[in-house]
């Protein structure tokens, strides 16, 4: 723990815009019946009631269920029938008892939903429950509307819910979902800013989680790959090879936005770190056995093999630190020398002639190859033809987050391939608009919307982070400066 | 409403005795496990509990589940599967999720309780939780501890959980049942009125009670059989054929146990209301069709026929009012010649000559010739041979509540059978504290313990007021000045 870097984040805590949203329901509800509310968007917030009885004076308490959902069908789930994985305590749900009437009910929790759902179950037959009122409180740190952007009604569709993602996403810190897990994480930290930058500009949030992450590394070095700042900071003591590497580029991008050069100098080291304690876990040039790595991310793919992406991700981190290092005039020969080092032994590694793309221990997939050609492995040219190549393999495992269909998106445009990026940006994030999403989902697979590496869709987060990309795809490549 | 009246009621309002029980359970929980506690007594207040994590920082709400029962086996019940006809929402249970840790969690209902499960259903696997305390402030407005009475260890046991199921049952006014239905109920306060001026003597509190009937009777006299005083005092609108008749033996006790003659004369007029609001009801000195009195209880027994049972409560009634006037010097001659009329037409209409018992309607019941025995009709020789001959009768429907029973026992005392009366009391009371009885239950069939009118035992209250007069009974009976 770093006190002076935990004293800057504090600082540059940032104060909520609350906005008052209220309902008059007037539902009058018997034993066993339910309203549903839709506040029309997706908000983050606080919610209170107003109840009032109808009938003779209330023989019995009233019990009501409250269940908050970012999508409609989640009021409608038999959430006791929950087994998945993670905890069932982040089904957005409430019980409480009325012993008098009228009632004012404050729930004190946050909740992030466009639908709610009052149930009563349980009450006397001498009176009803009468929902007069429901008011939400919203809360983000986002500090403006955003003008949308877009060449089609679907494109202006997608930007709109891409900045909504973001802004209900930006809180305390940049969360990584607001239903769930309410938590800054380094993946999610490093698209959030790139939008940010486009957008809404709170580059003192993105420079306050940056210190967070910073103040919470190990006495080696070693970063979080996500931090808890409730009840007070704390990084969660895992770390993952690909997140650590991508805290190079966030802060970079950080600098190159802001041009804050005095926050750059001061997580430089840190920076430098991440490369080190990369390198101790590779041999010959390649990432040992992913069993030995600690968990590596690059998508919510349990079948998938890593040590191919992972050794992209280290080459797009490094070439990004020696860039930087450049730009401050720092000799990065020895850098250099390692970058070409890395790239030679990851082709000898991953590449299989026979088949002209990247394979991981035997495996195909969109990720190993995609960073690959982030990486810098291949020319533009072949990274093309890689890309091309991979499209028509049926056997190729494929993204299964927009946080992996993103990097697929921008090695498509790295590779001089912009109309088929924007094609798959307006087919992939197009349907989940098609499916009347408010906000884009953390995990999106067009063949399986309702799949979860969680066991169960409830628990799924229809609102993330790593999902609002568009927003700066349209703007950084496409509409620089037309609409801004 | 009479104004005047509720102020009365108001300014006796009790200051309530708290008392502090903390148990420190160090209980380790993961998700799907429960630690169950036990306070060692029944109690009636509020609880708050501490709440630490165990292992890493959490990366989830907990959600916890809390279940207060009476008896231990309330714990578990499937709660989910109650569809008693009456509120579900009386089960004393509550979810709370925690977000952050520690948590002090106050549960800001009242329960009545000894036995209470804390039972985490939702948790990540990454922490643990940890019940550190549970802190419980009961309450009751019994002013004092009173000491035993009692001949046999039996008789003492009986004697103390009376003395707790009173004390229990007093709140801000005589409640029938701190579980449910926290209520004023007319025929519960006379018992526990009884009971009261032998043991705790908080007579200000019957006065207050008997001045909250009073002051929620309709322009037309008639009584409430309960009466609400949260949020604020009102009759619950429904009368009670024989709770509003004893209304006044239970005004005329309390002046017996306090010689406050100013509150009897306030209310006799009241109490001769009763009187000609149940002649209204009557025709050639018998109660009319059951159908057509409104409820009328005598029992927790729906097959129970109660035109003679009601029709003994009214002779009951009235003679207490004559007794009553007399003392006060009044002249009872119409109300003497009415007592008459009546008590020679229940003969007629319900006496069967052949079985030497009372019929309603062909039907047998303890309950009917109970209350013939009470109100006079027959002689205690002729009652001692009709309750005789009645105890060898099997098709005769039975008591099924202690309230009922009570009035059994007094009927056999009255009689002349002591012996008979004490020996029941032993046996019927005794059974429940070989049950395990910390408290004296609202209903009571030795054959059919887990019997409920409501459809589930789950919502029967198992602290009841009417249940408590066997401390009543022991010193007003036997021990008068033994031990007191």
């Amino acid at each position: 723990m770093n006190s002076r870097f935990l004293w800057t984040a504090k600082q540059l805590k940032p104060t909520l815009t609350k906005s008052k949203h209220v309902l008059i329901p007037k539902a009058s509800l018997a034993e066993g019946e339910h309203v549903d509310l839709d506040f029309g968007d997706h908000y983050v917030g606080h919610i209170h009631f107003v109840f009032q009885k109808e009938g003779r004076h209330p023989d019995s308490p009233a019990l009501l269920h409250f269940i908050f959902g970012e999508k409609k069908w989640e009021l409608e789930e038999d959430n006791s029938a929950y087994h998945g994985w993670i905890a069932k305590s982040w089904i957005q749900e409430e019980w409480v008892h009325i012993d008098e009437f009228p009632a004012k009910i404050n729930l004190s929790r946050r909740y992030a939903f466009r639908y709610c759902r009052v149930e009563l179950l349980g009450c006397s037959q001498a009176y009803r429950v009468l929902l007069q009122e429901a008011t939400l409180i919203s809360e983000t740190s986002a500090p403006e509307k955003i003008a949308i952007v877009g060449e089609t009604d679907q494109e202006k569709a997608i930007d709109r819910v891409s900045l909504r993602t973001l802004s209900e996403c930006m809180q305390d810190v940049f969360e990584d979902g607001p239903k769930r897990d309410h938590r800054l994480w380094l993946g999610d930290l490093r698209l959030q800013a790139l939008v940010n930058y486009q957008t809404y500009r709170h580059n003192d949030l993105v420079k306050r989680c940056l210190y967070l992450f910073a103040g919470t590394a190990d006495k080696n070095g070693v970063l979080s790959a996500s931090v808890f700042t409730k009840p007070k900071v704390v990084g969660d003591g895992a770390s993952m090879s690909d997140y650590s590497l991508l805290f190079i580029p966030t802060v970079y991008d950080y600098f190159k936005a802001t041009k804050d050069k005095e926050t750059l100098l001061e997580l430089l080291p840190l920076m430098r770190t991440q490369i080190k304690l990369a390198d101790a876990q590779m041999k010959d040039g390649v990432f040992l056995d992913p069993n030995r790595l600690g968990w590596c991310f690059i998508d919510w793919s349990l079948e998938l093999k890593k040590r191919c992406a992972c050794t992209g991700v280290y080459l797009y981190a490094l070439r990004e630190l020696i860039e930087c290092e450049r730009e401050l005039g720092y000799d990065v020969k020895s850098e250099e020398a390692r970058y070409q080092e890395v790239k030679e032994a990851a082709k000898k590694e991953f590449y299989d002639e026979k088949n002209g793309l990247f394979f991981c221990d035997g495996q195909l997939s969109f990720a190993s190859n995609i960073w690959m050609v982030l990486g810098g492995v291949l020319s533009p040219c072949e990274g093309k033809e890689i890309l091309l190549r991979l499209e028509r393999r049926d056997d190729a495992i494929r993204p299964v987050t927009p946080y992996m269909m993103h990097h697929y998106l921008i090695a498509l445009y790295e590779c001089g391939l912009a109309g088929k990026m924007r094609n798959l940006m307006n087919e992939y994030w197009g349907k989940m608009v098609q499916d009347g999403a408010d906000t884009f989902y953390e995990l999106f697979d067009p063949e399986h919307p309702d799949a979860s590496p969680y066991g169960s869709r409830s628990v799924n987060s229809y609102c993330h982070a790593w999902s609002c990309t568009p927003s700066y795809l349209l703007r950084k490549y496409f509409l620089h400066g037309e609409q801004l």
